[in-house]
């Protein structure tokens, strides 16, 4: 047979009467009177080509008896479709069995539950949705990346494996070699100087402390990779491997870090848009019904911009009730974020400037004392989807919030060095890449939009 | 002052007489009759702007003090530049010390070893070499991104936390949130279903057995993320922790799979000659002589192939002495690699078709009964720089394979179960990341490719 080409590339419009190879799965197979029609897609797009085979084949019995999920490989002509749906189909001129499927097969027809298709993340990526979710997911992977290398942003690999634990959080999976049942002990404890790394080890929360070092070198850069949450919860929305986004700038202040945000968010928008319409239609028809309207409108607006203080006014005056407490010096909870950018603004705002007390220690300490020049983003239907800052540059300042936040400076000597010569103003912020593929497709579990999600009791595959 | 522009682009050609704003951080200074030099980098390239200072700048005391280190803002006009070695200077209007920097800054004008940058690992990206090491990383890392887009293939993210074993090796590091010095113990061992995971995990070591599972469903597909090895070895080209690239294809075999690597890997080569010409200059002139040479001839040549045997063959004619065995049925060692690709061949070369008994358990099994469709990518002065190999899609055989390597079938049915329903011919192969970066620019050890390298006993920063 000749060189295969993608059902996409037919789809989006091979000529009446070109001869084609096309290999693929069989997602539905039916027989009428003198013909039997496969439908075969190969992940390229959504929709699957319809093959058309008749009696005249060689193997047509076998071809009869082709079952579900069932790899083939169909050498045929690219016809007018008579059927509604479909511009074309595919005449058959020859159909090999390359891998059969019997009907033990765990994707039949029917529909399947997201809670059962969890249980076999192996297979689910060879249905229409998760087909979709994973589509998707690249894609705009693809397109973060583009994002970044169109503006000059450096691509820098932070560490996984870490000694440090950024937030001061204690959410760390330990990473060790040491025989677990009997470690090695000095003074009563385990004696982690002979682990592998000499040191107690965990896996990474953020890379952001060590891009700031890129960006002082670099003046712009981002990370792109897995960080980890040892959290013991069992929500929709958290999982213990994630990916996550972090560009960070030389030279730029809390303007310049909502700026960029607002720019990516949108360049995101219109990528999925305007590269997975196809997806994104089936999105919008299966699983959300306002998820178009919803990108469309946020691809299109310019970003708001309130203070934590301004919120707090908004909260106060708000006709609706709160489950959770409003007062200054409070985090804001999801229906807070959710009232300002639905109710307030009617589209995604920054709120910037939050109170010390509840925002990390690298954040800078604006002129009032009381503030930090902390953003995170609102977008309607989620809340926060990006949280970021302007970081302390000054080395004096930068080690009292350390000290206030209970965390030694000696054990981040290497991130004071970065104030202590040639230091710049300088922001980032952090997107977590699942929430963000929730909130382009509209699926509701993080689950289901990571390949094989780790969470509590899980690691299968 | 207004919007910076990167020096970058100002050495690319900014016209004389135009009025720009840089910010970055002092390399050198030097102060003549009457007016002081400074040399700026931002990280957006390898050379330094000239900055011309003159006794007219009302701070010109400070402006004569500014130290190695230091972050400026400079504001000027573009001008030709008098001196060798530079089109343009830039003639200040306006010089701000944004970060200061005294002579305690470690990185003086002075050369320093790569073993001493290595201890300052968050300041070395500041240095030529350095940044001319990651500025390459990141391009080849957007590089690699951009080839699997244009061809189509969907990035997929393997897990990182695991509970399966790929390689049937057991260098894994383990991942747990259970008390280390009292962990939960029943019937004398380990208790690990009380474990965050309810099971004993790791940190992967490939991402090649769950690629294949959407390969089956995508077509064709690639994963790009962090891979470790819990080995104590300390050797320049071992890292506890490394970033690998897998594509996989389905409706491949071993031809289809060294095509694709032939094609990357000369697209990869191309894309440095091409991209970052400044820094493949730097390192060719500082750190290994022969190294453009070496890359356009591999970015110009078409690669040979070699059946394992023919090596073996070659080999024992050969006229030097090897430190190990040759023999049909022993792994080839780097120096029988290198003289197969140095000696023989002059140019690349894939090996195909290695011994059963020498390769992993997913290899197909070629019609002789003794040999594996495995291929090894070998290139001039490191051997082996690819290795790859169409995998085992008979059900029945890979459970035989998987016996054979003391691998219970049980604990991967799912990776069976890809084999079940719709399986399909298919290959791939594995390039580590930093083996590629080594091989492109000259540097010899793993450390100093890797932002912060993770090895035994050290995870520093």
């Amino acid at each position: 047979m000749n060189e295969r080409i993608r059902i996409r590339e037919i789809l989006a419009g091979a000529p009446a009467g070109r001869e084609v190879t096309v290999k693929g799965w069989v997602r539905t197979s039916r027989v009428g009177k003198g013909v039997a029609f496969l439908a075969v897609n190969d992940g390229s797009c959504l929709a699957s080509l319809q093959v058309v085979a008749e009696p005249g084949l060689a193997n047509y019995d076998e071809v009869r008896a082709i079952g579900t999920g069932a790899a083939v490989a169909v050498r045929g002509l690219v016809a007018e479709s008579p059927a509604a749906g479909q511009a074309v189909e595919l005449h058959a001129a020859e159909v090999t069995v390359i891998g059969s499927a019997d009907e033990q097969y765990p994707l039949q027809k029917k529909r399947h539950t997201f809670e059962y298709l969890r249980t076999i993340a192996h297979l689910r990526p060879r249905s229409n949705t998760f087909g979709a979710v994973f589509r998707i997911r690249s894609s705009l992977a693809q397109a973060v990346h583009r994002f970044f290398a169109e503006r000059g942003f450096l691509y820098v690999h932070t560490p996984i494996i870490t000694t440090s634990d950024c937030e001061g959080a204690g959410e760390l999976f330990r990473v060790t070699t040491l025989d677990p049942s009997a470690p090695p002990m000095a003074d009563g404890a385990v004696d982690f100087s002979q682990d592998f790394f000499a040191a107690q080890a965990g896996l990474t929360v953020s890379g952001q402390l060590e891009g700031e070092l890129f960006a002082q070198a670099f003046s712009d850069i981002y990370t792109f990779g897995p960080t980890f949450r040892a959290e013991n919860s069992n929500t929709p929305r958290h999982a213990a491997e994630f990916w996550m986004i972090e560009p960070e700038m030389a030279f730029a202040d809390l303007r310049d870090d909502a700026a960029l945000a607002e720019d990516f968010f949108r360049y995101l928008c219109r990528h999925v848009l305007a590269n997975c319409a196809e997806d994104m239609a089936f999105f919008n028809e299966h699983v959300d019904r306002g998820l178009l309207a919803r990108v469309r409108q946020v691809a299109g607006s310019s970003f708001a911009m309130m203070e934590y203080g301004e919120a707090i006014e908004h909260l106060k005056r708000a006709a609706v009730p709160f489950e959770y407490p409003v007062e200054w010096g409070l985090d804001l909870q999801t229906e807070h974020e959710r009232y300002l950018t639905e109710q307030v603004v009617g589209g995604p705002v920054f709120v910037v400037n939050y109170p010390r007390e509840i925002k990390a220690f690298y954040m800078r300490l604006n002129d009032d004392g009381r503030t930090v020049a902390a953003m995170d983003l609102l977008v309607p239907k989620v809340g926060e989807i990006i949280g970021g800052s302007q970081r302390e540059e000054r080395c004096d300042l930068l080690e009292i919030r350390m000290r206030e936040s209970g965390i030694a400076p000696e054990s981040l000597w290497w991130y004071l060095d970065s104030r202590r010569w040639g230091s710049t103003p300088h922001a980032g912020f952090g997107l977590g890449f699942e929430r963000l593929i929730m909130y382009l497709t509209g699926m509701e579990n993080i689950r289901d939009v990571i390949p094989f999600p780790r969470t509590p009791r899980h690691a299968e595959f």
